[in-house]
């Protein structure tokens, strides 16, 4: 089976921004809400779809870090590794519906507990490969993330998205 | 040929905003830039492909306009013509790339002039179906758009974005 034949197991979408800001908490009747933000970088949106597995995580880290898509002061695209840029990873499942009459159905979408285990792995080895930049380190850019299967209360400002759609 | 047999020929994302502005001209010597705003409402990113054609504009615009993914006070799924909410129309070619090794290619995105074409259609006929919504005129919502070709400078105040990818 070639590459292509398989089934898309992953979906991401690549936002840049120079602010983003997050709701990683939800406010109580005790407490306000819990929010993460970054400054200038890179917005992913991630979802997993029914068979993936944590072998395709390295794939999917290494390509969104490396990807050339962030604009420098000159106008050149380099990765966000290379920029050095922040980056927010926002969980997705959204993004794995089809749209079937006036509904989107999510039948694709892999399930609760192996989705979190994934998204926990993918915002672990993102952070694994910021940290062991040292470019990442020295500018001291981040990576902050949402609350998996929380309503991702989110502000962006932009100089444009430039969004990327990239499947996996 | 069947449906699913075509090539995919409009790519769209779709997000929910509480409030949306986008610059449509950008400052000059002489002037300020210019922007549209729209409050709560659907922000539509929309790309197409070569093989696009007018056909495809009704179909994508109704399909947009009708899909149940804009959320009531009362936490129910209801179309942007039901809320009824604001139109934030974003064109965004980039959209169109496919990853190769760690640059993005636009192969498959339709030429310029055609796409230029293409876009006002989508634009004029959106206008068109929210203002024949009595629900629409009366609450007096809004379709706003970029400039087809520039950039997207773009501010995003959301409730939980609630990313869709619909293709056509």
């Amino acid at each position: 089976m070639t590459e292509s034949d398989r089934a898309v197991v992953a979906r991401s979408l690549v936002q840049q921004c120079l602010y983003g800001r997050l709701q990683v908490k939800p406010p109580t009747q005790d407490s306000e809400a819990e929010w993460v933000e970054i400054q200038r970088g890179m917005v992913v949106y991630i979802c997993f779809f029914k068979g993936a597995t944590e072998e395709i995580i390295p794939k999917i880290v290494s390509t969104l870090l490396n990807v050339k898509l962030c604009e420098t002061e000159t106008g050149r695209y380099v990765s966000v590794l290379d920029l050095p840029g922040n980056v927010l990873i926002v969980p997705q499942a959204t993004l794995g519906g089809t749209a079937k009459g006036k509904s989107m159905q999510y039948h694709a979408n892999i399930g609760k507990e192996e989705g979190m285990q994934l998204y926990a792995s993918f915002v672990a080895q993102c952070e694994k490969e910021l940290s062991s930049s040292s470019k990442c380190t020295e500018s001291g850019v981040l990576v902050k993330h949402g609350t998996y299967g929380n309503r991702q209360v989110l502000k962006l400002d932009t100089n444009g998205p430039y969004t990327h759609l990239i499947e996996f």
